[in-house]
């Protein structure tokens, strides 16, 4: 057995059998592995950025990590800004990098570089491989460090001899850290702040948002009239009939500042205090209104439907009288094309159990009132900000959930800087259907001109913000890549189009063109 | 005057006037400067490796820096791969990076990231400026750092207060370092290298690869019977008629062993040891035969023109009798659509002055013989081996000389990494014809997995080194961004399309069926 086998068994053994991959020469060892060393199904991406992106959607839904396969120092630095995103999602992902022989990268050879420093800024664990006999038990920690609480990257650097060589040992995957308890002082500290009622609020984040955490938060409202809100962009929230639903904290930083605004405690539940995304000039970068008082009751890293629940327990709550969304879909609209009216077909046409990958950026910020009490659902959202997200999100959590239906709503700027994973899409015949929101422009920097005091901006600095001249055609483009796809210009074209993607287990793509 | 104005007005000043530009918010004031700061086009690109590549080709072409304009930590994240081709090209880029103000940083907004840390491997030079009154300075710096020889790569980050706070100073260039003269012993012991004849071999690299040192290398090899090659992979390389033809050391370590056995004393000049691409089982890293002596003449650094030149006036070699090759380009090849035919198609047609940005892999490795005899043109390779590099590469280069055609050889696989860039070649309508080589695979890896000894590959590993099921419709993907395109699956018809993208001023696809 050589090293490569040794690493994809103990892979399989750890639980792990979705490899999203994209090798060059010093992962062919990992390659051939895999077809001798049955149990893991590998997914091609055309670029690295699809790599990393899907092992982030992937983990999302499946609350464990896929492996990725890169190529060298420059593969992985394609894949780093969904790395990044995923990072920010506290997904757990194994981070496999193939990397030239050990003896071979004294002699400085073009693809030679510094994999370690590249993978650092994203990941919490980073080892390379000293030996074939070695690989197998640097697999099992990696495996381990991604599931480490709350879930992290852990970046293993595979140099091509340690894959091939001979003497490769199977290893078992250690015990797995779990979730920690909260303790009793942070119970009763919380308990304190929610009986004050209304000027307190939960800050709930990471899976505090799913369904549990959700009955445990609302019931705790319902009994003490405290309030709470969600993050602003969240790796998974369970919405729809038959949960709680849940406010965000919006983006603008206006905005933002008014929801807060009369909250004196602020309950941080699996999540940091909140701060804008950006600095403005003038404005402050923390949320939280002057005076409030912020505590951190559980970290991500916390049992959080536990610490949810034994906070219930101390303030007498009954999940029973948690606000559970009844099922009322908005009618379906007509009229324009505008993005309140998309946001009603979304919430009418919205499939039971859909997941929804969200990289809607600026036409997409009114679309969360609208799905509240739409068909139950998951919604997940870009978590670092690094755009390019969706499109491989959506094809990860396809794969991770291939008996539901994926949806995502796509900006087209940031749909370009990722959209080889249409092709992937095509190649595994994934259950995606795509919306690309095709208002030829990087509309939200419009409005950050603006917002930073930018004033009076010319031509050049209009141009920058523009995706026309030419514009894209995204059918075109779809078909190139071996995807179905239709154009909607009008709200009762999306509707059509929304219900024949609905009808189709295989991608497809709508152009709504703004 | 803003920090960001001050940045603009010395880049402006220090003879850097186009920026590749993919920004964000943090980038916002630096954009709107651009248009009250005249001097500088602005190219969009719609992914950060379009921008890094654009950058690097464009540097390459005009032997100055460009600047780049990149989105905090991931997006330089996804600039990488292609900043490790313009570090392995030694070509000069300002690599302007914003960043969350100052201030902001310690709130660990989504963005947030370690820049620094992922600049490094890729940097020379790496700088964070402090405030608006240092920036213009920094940027100063900056340039004289890109163009410190052998030509590097500086990253100066931004931080968005910087850019928008007022008291912004311009800063004039200091002076910029020139490539060192070698020494008079370098010059006797190279002298005494040459004149032995046949069993020393000059190897050459960087500028020594354009027309004046490949002259004194003709010459010189002339008058003492001496060998001279070229690296593998390089920056750019001054070849066709009235110039010295040179060979490259051959990719696949056989050939290249092969091509170097009989050199008794290799002679350095502006490279390194030629060292395999990659480690094989059982095969060298270090290309030089046992007992070989390799002598380093000049390093990228020094003046690699004035070396050559002193060593021939060593020799007394003269440049009347450097073998310049004639015009004498293949005739028009008919019958199969075979790489050898397709060389014949490119040495028959190739317009003089023409610029090649070659990322052909596989299918390329037979076209230089047949284009030797061409009309004069300059040859870029993929100098660091991270694929994706070619449409952006042709992009650059053709910002830099909008007189000349550039070609690109493009393999499809290389070419999905960074397709985005065609909308860039459409929007500005740059003279490039680009050519994809359409196997549908990464053929090279099918050579790979053999030559790394990974036997008897089963269906998974086949399945990851193909591009097919769904092919990939070329015509599609040039439509969806506004470039003109055609199919040829004969050799009749490659010499049909490659004759009307003569034609043409504006991009122009083919899709080479194989």
């Amino acid at each position: 057995m050589n090293g490569a086998e040794s690493l994809v068994q103990t892979l399989v053994d750890g639980g792990v059998d979705v490899c999203f991959s994209n090798p060059g020469t010093s992962e062919m060892h990992f390659v051939a592995a895999l077809d001798r060393v049955p149990g893991v199904r590998c997914v091609l991406c055309l670029f690295e950025g699809g790599v990393s992106g899907a092992a982030d959607g992937y983990a999302r839904m499946a609350d464990k990590p896929a492996a990725t396969l890169l190529h060298c120092g420059p593969g992985l630095g394609n894949a780093i800004a969904n790395l990044h995103n995923a990072k920010r999602a506290r997904s757990p992902v194994v981070n496999i990098v193939g990397d030239h022989a050990t003896y071979h990268v004294r002699y400085d050879a073009p693809l030679t570089s510094d994999a370690e420093g590249l993978a650092r800024p994203v990941s919490a664990w980073v080892r390379r491989s000293a030996n074939a006999e070695t690989v197998g038990a640097d697999a099992a920690d990696a495996i381990a460090a991604a599931l480490a609480p709350p879930g992290q990257v852990a970046t293993l650097i595979l140099p091509a001899d340690t894959a091939w060589t001979e003497g490769g040992r199977v290893a078992r995957l250690g015990t797995i850290q779990k979730p920690a308890p909260v303790r009793a002082e942070a119970i009763d500290a919380a308990a304190r702040a929610v009986r004050a009622g209304a000027g307190t609020m939960l800050l709930l984040g990471h899976t505090a948002l799913r369904q549990q955490g959700l009955d445990w938060a609302g019931a705790i409202a319902a009994k003490t009239g405290c309030r709470f809100m969600a993050q602003m962009s969240n790796a998974r929230m369970q919405r729809g009939a038959g949960r709680v639903a849940i406010d965000r904290i919006p983006y603008p930083v206006g905005m933002a500042l008014t929801a807060l605004k009369d909250v004196k405690q602020l309950v941080l539940v699996g999540t940091h205090a909140p701060v804008a995304f950006f600095a403005y000039p003038g404005k402050p970068s923390a949320l939280a209104p002057a005076g409030c008082e912020v505590s951190t009751f559980a970290t991500p890293a916390h049992d959080l439907t536990g610490a949810l629940a034994a906070l219930g327990a101390a303030v007498g709550a009954k999940l029973a009288d948690a606000p559970r969304q009844k099922l009322d879909p908005p009618p379906l609209p007509r009229g324009a094309l505008t993005s309140e009216h998309i946001a009603a077909v979304i919430g009418a046409l919205m499939p039971e159990n859909a997941i929804v990958c969200d990289e809607s950026v600026t036409t997409g910020r009114g679309f969360f009132p609208l799905s509240r009490a739409a068909q139950p659902h998951d919604w997940m959202q870009l978590t670092g900000g690094a755009i390019g997200e969706g499109i491989p999100m959506a094809t990860g959590a396809a794969i991770a959930c291939p008996d539901r239906k994926v949806i995502n709503f796509e900006a087209d700027g940031s749909a370009m800087y990722t959209v080889q994973s249409l092709w992937t899409q095509a190649r595994e015949k994934l259950n995606v259907m795509t919306l690309i929101w095709s208002n030829r422009a990087y509309e939200i920097l419009r409005g950050e001109l603006t917002a930073v005091g930018a004033k009076n901006p010319g031509r050049t600095a209009m141009d920058m913000l523009s995706l026309g001249n030419p514009d894209i055609d995204w059918i075109a483009l779809a078909k190139g890549m071996g995807v179905e796809a239709v154009r909607a210009d009008t709200i009762e074209a999306l509707i059509d189009a929304f219900k024949t993607g609905l009808k189709r287990t295989t991608p497809f793509l709508i152009e709504v063109v703004m």
